[in-house]
């Protein structure tokens, strides 16, 4: 992009298209709520309408703008205040500036020299949420640890499961593959990227151990003990576990300082997955959440669920960088300069697995300065409450059960006239454009997920929400007799 | 962010905060030849200036804007026609703008459901590309194969390695972990990315064979069969072949044709690395670099490198895609669903680490539509004559050394006076701010790439680079006498 090109687009025409593009996004926040929320189309349906081969000659701006238009019905709308599927992946006005400037920039920070302020800001920003979250010191870059942006937590957690592997294999694992003899522990409610990383790390779904849950669905800490000392005696090594802060099914809360005990005692790493329920830790009387958290080794959540900074924004907390960067380092001879031979600064492309990176840490360094500590506890906390009071309608009506005692912003009920009950409510409310939510299976049991937490849901949105619900409620109960 | 909050950006602000972004990203490409190309900050300078803690009240938007222009200093600025380092990393206007779309609709495409367009689109642009770059016809989503964008080639590297793993293991490794007996082949000159993806994958650089290469830095293959023959006669698997494309050092270009024969011969998967040099195959008279491309079972490119498209975007290629999707896939109940349940659609969760996923593919989109193939072609010829350009320069200047025939926009050479002379070189060129080169080794000597190819470089910029470097050596020339 500059002053004059014929074949690049002019700063000038750059600042025109930018204004409109930025115009087209607000126009959508504003009439967001006129969308299906679930996207309505077939499949096939999106594809069938693009040309058959890319155009030899470009086209105009404002007719790619005019595409957009055209992709809309293959949009389901994450952002619309009734999307209550899965967790929320909550973004604000901040976020997407300060994502629009690391993308205007176009730097890349692989390592230091390559842009400082990249590196620099992210270290800085990460130092002030274990501040703001309570979090311990141990996981400050200046102690013994520290924060890295990561995309997913699926990414860290696979990164938390390389340096616990190396740590308990000697740097082994990394000479000679991986020696069958390593052990990894996470409850039956763990998110599927724990699987998905002990596939990935060549460990074999056999060295996993899946933790047998309570009522709460939370880690049982006697099984884990006799699955540790079972394992123990027939040779294996326990190498990793991974407790879980706010399950995806229904945010159990794994005893993190009772599972922390037992890690010390057998020399463990701990990994905490906190990937939605982490920012309640900004209101101390959240804090609940986090119990224990002083024996972990590393550290998950996710800003871009629940923390109003936009996908993909997965903060990364280890207590000793050394281990990490051990495990991950590899430094080729084009990529030697002075910034890393001093020792005095960091190399993020060791703490992950892209060598090269974007410039995350902007739309943080927006967001927290944006709302404010203060702004982001109001948030957090009217979400807390406009969930209870959800909870309460459920609770109140005779037709459901609750599946758990839901202590944040996730809901877990279900009718009770059964599964295939269930089952056709849910569709007939996802088909009507109005909502969008999820399910899961808790005790075998179909169960309708109500997860409250996009940027913009109101306590009006959610009584409208319960009202339809039981409207649908009423014609199906109608049906079926 | 909605119309009106007292807590979020209203829609109304965001309109006018967004167009003064957007003024402020171009005002930058306006003047970003005035600062000096790579950041000259020492350690620590910008964190310095940063407040202990995170502001407990919000502070306005005009301030954080502000806060911008105070981490200038510290970004290396990969934009500037004047970049020369590694490999490009050129972005776009159109580019810039796709994203920016991207991260305000805020979907996320993990699976088809939770937006269809993203999948569809990404699939459907992947499939134009094949055609574009004349790659085999297998890689498309119509064949056995499909394509699929990571964020980097080291993720895409990775995500081909546990594909061949598995293939090659039958899928048990995923069960019962890395057996020891499986053997992994690159060069020497290849980049370290695969080396880090044996490591991740359990497999222990132990199992990584580096090939020799010969006098222009291409795979031996008579070296490759030898290490395959040996390997098998000890009893090992040999499960997997990278070859590159343009290497990161010197862009040499491995055998394909040959190293694919190899592979078939023996069962081999056999990937191919070309991450910066891929776009060249837009230009029929540069399909030299993809030959034998045939045999191929995976293949990576980053248009984030030289296609215009901004960080992060790495095209991932597979031949068969259900060996992929066995290898990667883990279906919990939380993400079952109808679209998936039908074998109809793609869901790219599968295909890769992170479970969520951006909408990449409009910038992509956004950047074919906006150049046309001809453009793209116009661009990339633009580039490779420049850089031939320059090279003859440099070739009939006596006191210099071309160490490879560059055959596209990566020119490797150093001064006759010695390794210490051409450090001092490199590193006065870059204190200069002047431009911004790195270095490699080659046969253990010393030696300085230029990198031809961010976006807005011409001919005339790099007349006045080689003046500013001849006039360096002459000082430094001088200096020693």
């Amino acid at each position: 992009m500059n002053k004059n090109s014929n074949l690049h687009m002019t700063t000038e025409e750059f600042r025109k298209q930018g204004h409109a593009v930025i115009d087209w996004i607000a126009d959508y926040y504003d009439h967001i709520e006129d969308f299906p929320v679930l996207s309505q189309v077939q499949p096939g349906d999106i594809r069938s309408n693009l040309p058959d081969s890319a155009p030899q000659k470009g086209r105009s701006y404002e007719e790619i703008l005019a595409d957009m238009d055209s992709f809309m019905p293959g949009i389901t709308h994450w952002q619309s205040p009734n999307f209550h599927a899965y967790f929320p992946c909550a973004t604000s006005g901040p976020a997407i500036l300060g994502d629009l400037i690391s993308t205007g920039l176009g730097i890349q920070g692989m390592i230091w020299a390559t842009s400082p302020a990249c590196t620099e800001v992210e270290t800085h920003v990460l130092d002030w949420l274990v501040d703001m979250m309570d979090l311990p010191k141990k996981f400050k870059s200046t102690s013994t640890g520290g924060g890295v942006l990561q995309d997913t937590a699926s990414s860290s957690s696979l990164v938390a499961l390389i340096a616990a592997r190396e740590k308990a294999s000697n740097g082994n694992i990394n000479e000679k593959g991986y020696n069958g003899k390593l052990t990894v522990y996470t409850s039956t409610q763990a998110h599927s990227s724990i699987e998905k990383a002990v596939k990935i790390a060549g460990m074999g779904k056999n060295s996993l151990r899946l933790v047998n849950v309570d009522e709460s669905f939370a880690m049982s800490t006697n099984h884990l003990r006799a699955l540790i000392e079972a394992d123990i005696a027939n040779g294996f090594t326990p190498a990793f576990v991974c407790a879980t802060a706010g399950t995806t099914s229904s945010t159990a809360f794994d005893p993190i300082g009772e599972i922390g005990k037992i890690c010390a005692e057998f020399n463990i790493w701990l990994h905490v997955d906190a990937a939605m329920a982490g920012p309640a830790a900004l209101c101390p009387e959240l804090r609940f959440i986090h119990k224990g958290i002083e024996f972990a080794d590393s550290y998950t959540f996710n800003p871009h669920k629940w923390m109003l900074t936009n996908f993909d924004c997965s903060v990364f907390y280890v207590a000793d960088r050394k281990t990490l960067i051990d495990a991950m380092s590899i430094l080729p001879e084009y990529l030697k300069n002075k910034g890393t031979e001093s020792g005095a600064v960091f190399d993020y492309r060791d703490w992950g697995i892209p060598l090269g990176r974007r410039f995350r840490a902007l739309k943080l360094w927006h967001v927290i300065n944006y709302y404010g500590v203060v702004g982001l506890q109001k948030y957090i906390r009217s979400h807390v409450a406009n969930a209870q009071e959800l909870r309460s309608w459920i609770e109140a009506d005779e037709r459901f059960e609750l599946m758990v005692s839901a202590p944040l912003i996730l809901i877990c009920f279900r009718h009770k006239n059964g599964d295939g009950f269930n089952e056709k409510l849910l569709h007939t409310l996802n088909e009507s454009g109005r909502l969008y939510l999820t399910h899961t299976k808790l005790n075998d049991q179909f169960v309708i997920r109500i997860s409250v937490g996009q940027a913009t849901t109101t306590l009006d949105h959610l009584k409208k929400t319960w009202k339809f619900i039981s409207k649908i409620v009423d014609e199906l109960e109608e049906a079926n007799h």
